[in-house]
């Protein structure tokens, strides 16, 4: 392959956060980025080419994206795979990773499916389409964590199910109706840690970057640790599975693979997102080419960059501290920048909403520092912004 | 000093790759960029929230980007000092470094004159306002540089003169005029090596980057080696006399500070750029804060950023290597994507001109590399490209 720079135009379903940091990091390798989002003036809009306004699922708007560019992606899994596969198709420009996989993902029962096919390991679950299969999944894990099996992110439409007789009520809950529901049951893990492996699957080849220990709160992820302090053991079978579920997968770009380590020591797929995810977030200052350069090599069919660690690093999400809506302020900025190690990344939102991705907060360690002593100095820096 | 973000927008007079690199840094850091700039689509426009189109010296253009930004700089050494101070008391936004600054750095001589009154060494210089002042210069010197006062810049407007009968000549080729000439000649530095050093004055605080080596040909620069091959005594007193450089001038932000090592170990400062510079384009991917979020940070009177080299790096100018002005497709790129620890910098020109800066190639070593090596690898991928 012959690569030429002014390099091919990117179009992204999606222009929030990882839209913004993929076109930052797009810019320099001479590649354009235009984001389809329905907000006006959204977080990637002033830092890419240009902007069309419409809905993720608006098969208009995805086909005014296609034609005026290169390649497609999307940086949400709300963009529509349909509507992608068709303007795909209508405009002769590819579309990574797949709408067959995006479909898939889509589908949490369908992803485990999937997972479950190609012998990687996940916890046990069950397909519950009524209150009688989440009963009977109640009684046979002895309680379950049900999940909506669409639509659903960052916890959202997740309910812990203890007893059969809440059956009823917890899908309503979840799913929003207890008729013919469309549900996933699965047995709650006895977890030591969240760990994630940012992949990515190239024209031709595939790399992972370190393994990533997440720290959660609310089921939301607050901070990225990055070596993971976990054994060598486990973080050399993380990757192996993380390798086997892009294996798995169809089409080219970034993968954020969610795992559990069980306090057995065992390494299981909780989630998979078809794109950069916010555990890789680290990888912008700490490792050779971040997930973003990554994704946009990966889509236009290049040669990966490497996804060597540079140092200990520590990303701390900020997130919407706030009871209501209100147009976002953040105070408390000069700790940070007053830290010897430490970078802002605001993503240029203009609203801030209870518990709200608004930006984060990177630190790197020198070589050999304490992760543990990054971690907490992160967690304090990021905890002393305040939304005015 | 509070700090919040978002922050306020920058207005910066030039749109060229370093306006483009300024407005990547500022982003992450919620500070916009406005640029003022007279080629519609500049390079930094596709990453900057706006361009006003309109010449450096158009005071009305000056005035409207005052207006809709919070603080003005420069990218550019054609910058108009008195507009700039004109604009920046009618719309009362600070500027900086200051127009005072600006004034005295485009005037060769005065800037020679500002650094022999704060005691620090240059090469010998005569003000030469005659044929008969040029004479004389080069009968004491025996042999000179003669350089215009004004508006060169790269080697541009910079003649050698080796006897007294070639200064109408050569006066005629640097200024364009013998009758008046504002000119300068200087004496030959027999140097070891030529040095840089990027130094960022902050509101109360001053830092240095590590010293930079900068290989030239043809009095343009190719190559930057961080760290400079040379020894520890040496970098400490280019550091030192940095340091006295910044107390030398007035008003926030980076600085390139060009140094002479002489064959007898003396540092010397040959020119001064008061902007972000192109030997600092390495602290990108090698130092913990680039030399363009310290623009932004200092700009802003915010606190500086860690000037810590993370690893050696190399930074090499890709430049224009065609006879005649064509538009601009750079092949070969796949070799950089496939170095583990090289990035391409790509400036989005339209056209490649006979030696235009079109972008720029950095790798970074792991700790303890040969730099030599590094900085064999980094011409070698570097002179594999071309234009098409």
């Amino acid at each position: 392959m012959t690569i030429t720079v002014p390099g091919p135009t990117i179009g992204v379903v999606g222009g929030g956060q990882l839209g913004r940091m993929l076109a930052e990091a797009a810019a320099p390798l001479g590649v354009e980025v235009v984001v389809l989002d329905p907000t006006p003036d959204c977080p990637a809009a002033p830092v890419a080419r240009d902007q069309i306004v419409g809905d993720f699922d608006d098969p208009d708007a995805i086909g005014r994206l296609a034609d005026r560019t290169d390649a497609l992606t999307y940086e949400i899994e709300l963009a529509d795979p349909d509507h992608l596969a068709t303007a795909s198709a209508e405009a002769d420009v590819p579309v990574h990773p797949t709408p067959e996989t995006l479909r898939t993902i889509q589908d949490k029962f369908a992803e485990k499916e999937m997972l479950s096919e190609a012998g990687i390991p996940v916890p046990a679950y069950r397909r519950i389409d009524s209150v009688a299969d989440l009963e009977a999944a109640v009684e046979e894990f002895g309680g379950v964590m049900l999940k909506a099996r669409e639509g659903g992110y960052d916890g959202r439409g997740n309910v812990p199910v203890h007893a059969a007789a809440e059956a009823e009520s917890a899908l309503r809950e979840a799913v929003g109706t207890a008729e013919e529901p469309a549900a996933l049951a699965e047995t709650f893990v006895d977890f030591e840690r969240e760990l994630s492996v940012i992949g990515v699957q190239g024209d031709d080849e595939v790399r992972t970057f370190p393994v990533g220990e997440n720290v959660h709160e609310a089921e939301i992820l607050r901070e990225t640790v990055v070596p993971a302090r976990t054994s060598d053991d486990v973080a050399e079978r993380a990757q192996a599975v993380a390798r086997d579920v892009l294996d798995a997968l169809d089409g080219r770009g970034v993968f954020g693979i969610e795992l559990f380590e069980t306090r057995e020591g065992e390494i299981l797929v909780n989630e998979i997102a078809p794109r950069p995810h916010n555990s890789g977030h680290w990888s912008i200052e700490g490792a050779v080419s971040s997930q973003f350069e990554q994704h946009t090599r990966a889509v236009l069919g290049w040669p990966l960059g490497s996804t060597r660690q540079r140092a200990p690093t520590v990303s701390a999400n900020v997130l919407g501290t706030v009871e209501e809506s209100r147009p976002a302020t953040l105070a408390g900025v000069d700790r940070v920048f007053g830290h010897e190690a430490a970078h802002l990344h605001w993503y240029g939102k203009d609203e801030v909403r209870p518990l709200r991705k608004m930006g984060h907060v990177t630190a790197t360690g020198v070589e050999d520092a304490a992760v543990d002593d990054l971690l907490a100095s992160t967690r304090e820096l990021r905890d002393s912004l305040t939304f005015q």
